[in-house]
């Protein structure tokens, strides 16, 4: 069977279901809205829970990180699975099940102020055990928040 | 007015209200467990809404991510309040609303399985204008999950 | 006096002058290729001493980080003295004395082969008291080797 | 042939003389003064090429940097070895050759003021594929100058 285009797009269907449904991803209200080998990323909404910083109604510093992190895993999972391209369903469950993030780093640029923000990860270098990505989140105004980097195992 | 022990011990208490009173601090579970000028930490319950990864039911990352990220503002908090020994309640809120992370590195060590985890903070160098904290997670039996180092703006 | 491009231009001169005169940078051998107010660079020739893998003579990880690190620190210094438009010469250098790196992180990407590197550094924020940069090595063939992210106290 | 001691205390042998022979550590005047499986560390001396800041006479953050990362390489290739009792001489030799730094974090904690400088390196996590280390430097009088944390790939 070959590697091919549809292939990979049935694959990321599965990894944005896996993602959508994390628990914790759904605590935080994520929506995968880019998802593809080399990018992808989430967007949610500002709500009352979210709030680190009551005097001025931003954005938590660990919302920012939980958002980052998990932008980065889904990522490295959507640039590890080109490599494999014969899985069946349940067996790209399982393989994401042992993808981990190894370390991280987060940049807090700005205030998180905003109704509606949007993460986005690249691939800077995927290996057969090791993928590191780079992150970013963005509110409406497309004002960069924070800026992450993380390695990931995927193998 | 002297900076005794017991002025600290106030303002001190002013902290753990604003920290647990944070929204997402709240959303999390969190729960300040221990306070003191040069280490700091929170307990939290595991819960299904804190899960990252449906096949092993452990912590997701980016809950391990936010806990070190409020831990290591607190701990920050904690050491730069002995530095202003004269604030009124509304002056050490104000204060706090100005703290923010500048950096954060989370190194995630072994998987989050657990039913109560705490995490603990401790300073590594305070200034004017800059705390670095270093911070654990471990569960119920003392199991370390994840480390981070954080720089925050305090001043 | 006002702050005029050519005012700027002469300071920049001077943050040359005592990049390139660490005794450090010297014994890397860097010499600074790019210096404008939101970017900088140095290069350097490959050569016996600044291996760090005798099987495979690429560059030891610890001239990596060494020269990110003076790349972040010379960006956030160029950047940084836009707004100090009066100081004299001995005003300069005393102040870039009291600049320092908080923290830094690394990443490092593909094995650092090649005959000339080249470290680029960007400003990802600038205040009054810290400025965050990233900074890249790429070697003559335009590979990317590394890139990092730093937090440098400026004031 | 059994894991023996002695076996293990022949294997870091030839670790030391890898390390001490890289050409950038001889540059930096590294002596390995601790190499145990779980811990390791060089020291050094102060000499003017180190300096990074005229004005104040201190070891320059990336010789800072470049310590503490082929500190970490050291005390991951330490932790590792263990796992790999019967190689040959010529098999350390060329596994060495394949580890290598993934990331890594250093916190500047404090001015490199000093005439020797020690470093220390501790196992916080080693697996099959990553380990996972803590770094420090300190000077003669036990001043803790900086602490890192890297992630290496070992096999």
């Amino acid at each position: 069977m070959p590697d091919t285009p549809a292939q990979i797009d049935a694959s990321l269907e599965i990894v944005r279901a896996v993602y959508e449904n994390l628990p914790f991803n759904r605590l935080l209200g994520l929506s995968v809205t880019d998802l593809q080998p080399d990018q992808a990323g989430f967007t949610f909404a500002m709500r009352n829970e979210l709030i680190g910083n009551s005097v001025h109604g931003i954005l938590h510093g660990g919302v920012i990180s939980a958002v980052l992190d998990t932008t980065g895993g889904l990522t490295a999972t959507a640039a590890a699975i080109k490599r494999r391209p014969n899985l069946s369903k349940d067996e790209i469950i399982a393989w994401i099940a042992r993808i981990g993030t190894i370390d991280m780093r987060v940049d807090y640029l700005r205030p998180g102020r905003g109704k509606r923000f949007r993460s986005s990860g690249t691939v800077m270098r995927t290996g057969n055990k090791v993928a590191v990505t780079r992150m970013e989140l963005r509110n409406e105004g497309n004002v960069m928040i924070a800026v992450g980097t993380g390695a990931y195992i995927v193998g």
